[in-house]
């Protein structure tokens, strides 16, 4: 038996633009929202620190989760690979195998535990472009297979609300909704200003100058 | 395109009897197997000590994973919740919310990256009565769920091997394989012996029984 949706969430947040967009959207959705942060040994720690100025400008309650990862195999969490400077079609280097896969389920078994009504994350159309996990297929599978592998007797929706909207669309929305922006921290690596290099950088600043608005992290 | 199924399997062991029959087995079966550890805040760190006892008895590479979590809702993770003395129908108390969803993520992401084959666990019968995600329609909806969540070409299997054995036979198949069954722990509280009321040992000694063979750990 499925009882009525409830509507506590629970929300991903990665420091960067497109989650925070996701966590005010569901606030003013008017969900009561509980934010997961990883910290799984990403190139640099700034995108933790980005992420909980982010929730702690939202009001809203975090936990921060660690991980240590005893294997690597990309770009993201290590060193010794380049990242691309490039945005180069296929999966890029920056991919970490299973990531949403592993992110979603730490989420499942909260929401279970908080008796939350709804994961949101923020995955859209241009991530899938490369990442398998961010494709709508995937998240129709997820879905079907946490109803079988929970014990939860509330349903858990896993909503991502971005996934037919890019990056100018997402800005859009973000400024629409009040997003800090100047929290925010897209780059793949660390630093005062962003390297301007990395696809990261190259579809974040795409994005900006698409919707008409000016990045707050860029100094002109 | 999927190329010809690896020999490398991932080993999900967890320092109890079944896991560790299920590594005998994978070894059996040819395949080169790299065991990963969880080390998640068990009630008791016997249990992470028992798996690399039995991995280095079985001469396989290993990984122990560390994952800080930040919630409870589980005698198996919360000190505070009694470990139950009887066996009830229904979910235990020891029930790990989303345990193996999370624990088979990681499992694919690191055969992602070593590219291997296969995906071994040791979920059986008695264990889906009363966890969800040890049931045969759970792991078929996890593997639908890999297929689209991950970029590798290559087919990595889910395998239970166990899934429709009771414990007796699980016992009977660990005898034939030469398990170490003396370097096992099943009990959920730690100690120099088994507490022997946990419904973990009353299974334990259930199975041995039927199977007509004698428990190493416990004295006669």
């Amino acid at each position: 038996m499925k009882s009525k949706i409830s509507k506590t969430a629970v929300v991903l947040l990665s420091g960067g633009l497109d989650s925070a967009v996701v966590l005010c959207l569901a606030q003013a959705q008017g969900y009561q929202c509980q934010v997961l942060i990883f910290d799984y040994g990403q190139r640099h720690k700034q995108e933790v620190a980005c992420a909980v100025k982010i929730t702690k400008a939202s009001g809203c309650a975090y936990r921060i989760l660690k991980i240590n990862f005893p294997w690597k195999g990309s770009a993201l969490l290590d060193q010794k690979i380049k990242i691309p400077k490039k945005i180069t079609p296929g999966v890029p280097a920056t991919y970490v195998p299973a990531r949403n896969i592993m992110f979603l389920s730490f989420a499942l078994s909260w929401a279970e535990v908080i008796k939350a009504g709804a994961i949101f994350i923020g995955a859209h159309a241009q991530d899938y472009s490369g990442y398998p996990d961010c494709r709508p297929e995937f998240f129709k599978a997820f879905v079907k297979m946490a109803k079988v592998g929970l014990a939860a007797k509330h349903r858990i929706q896993i909503l991502a609300p971005l996934l037919n909207k890019n990056k100018a669309q997402i800005i859009g929305l973000g400024r629409e909704l009040g997003v800090p922006f100047n929290l925010t921290w897209s780059c793949y690596r660390a630093g005062k200003k962003p390297c301007g290099e990395c696809d990261s950088c190259h579809y974040r600043a795409k994005g900006f100058k698409e919707a008409g608005l000016i990045d707050p992290l860029i100094k002109r």
